[in-house]
């Protein structure tokens, strides 16, 4: 990488923390800042700090928000009997912007991982079962990714409910809609194959 | 856009400010920052911060740098009888990583727009032709983008400097290497065989 001047390489090692953005892309990025835009710039610092400083977790389903209880889980007219557990507050604001789910989130924040130290306790799943063990919960759906880790974690929540009267689903995997047969890897086609539903 | 929350949502429209980062990637960025890495969004919003109050333009060049002024023009064993125009500092970053140029640079910090108001005052052209006309400048080459703003900036400079002895050179422009003429403009092609150069 060229070195321009201490400031301006601190600012280009400092922006590729952001996902996606490698060393081209953050040079691109600061000198921007720096050439045209220095007032949104400042602005853009003190989003960051006043984010980091207020952000922080639902006490309720764990999501990312700066209220104590966020406005999903404060919205009382959704459904308190369904609990759709996901990883990330990424994959809450991907269901939402569906207006497909009606009921709550819980965010683990991470999937389980021992080798990486992530067990139940780090992903809050004591305090989830407790939640919906106590509280009026009828079906947790589980949508955590269809990775090695997410299947696992999966399981384990499965295992967790199991003996209990709350029905526990998996969303679907299989063929994306819009997509083609030819360009979809087989452990997709076969989930596609072994979830078939019925139609007549 | 899905809305999150106040506070959220501020960083996320922040974000987008910077140079190809649109709704999705800043969302992204932003859930990143928050769920997995505050440290490095305070030391990311502390470098913006630093570098917005510190970085301003060299006293010579014009590149943007927090001395007074930059590396290249404070390195004696650069040619200064050599000096390369170009639009912004990310140009002379461009040109530096080559390592093929050993002169100074002079950078204009934008085109000749009069649509936007941008006229010679404002790329500094009077302080560039005093500079030259009064340094022992022998050369002057023009890196100006190969736009219709970048060739008036160019044309613009070639007649403020007629009737000095300062030679006065435009980059080439062509076909780039690797590349294959079937997938080159035919501007681009119009060009490379204008400016063809005899090799016997």
């Amino acid at each position: 990488m060229t070195r321009i001047s201490p400031v301006i390489d601190q600012l280009v090692d400092a922006l590729q923390v952001l996902p996606g953005v490698g060393p081209k892309s953050a040079l691109r990025m600061a000198l921007h800042l720096l050439q045209k835009d220095k007032n949104s710039a400042e602005i853009l610092s003190e989003s960051i700090i006043q984010a980091v400083r207020d952000v922080g977790k639902c006490a309720k389903c764990r999501t990312l928000t700066e209220e104590t209880i966020c406005y999903i889980c404060a919205n009382s007219k959704r459904d308190s009997g369904i609990v759709c557990v996901v990883e990330s507050s990424a994959d809450v604001v991907a269901i939402e912007s569906t207006a497909e789910f009606d009921g709550r989130y819980y965010v683990l924040h991470g999937r389980l991982s021992p080798i990486d130290g992530v067990g139940p306790e780090e992903l809050g799943l004591n305090v989830f079962r407790k939640w919906v063990l106590e509280d009026d919960v009828k079906e947790v759906i589980l949508a955590t990714n269809p990775t090695v880790e997410g299947e696992a974690t999966a399981y384990f929540i499965t295992e967790a409910l199991a003996g209990s009267n709350i029905a526990v689903s998996r969303i679907a995997h299989g063929v994306p809609i819009g997509g083609e047969l030819g360009y979809v890897d087989g452990g997709t086609l076969s989930h596609a194959l072994k979830g078939r539903t019925s139609i007549v």
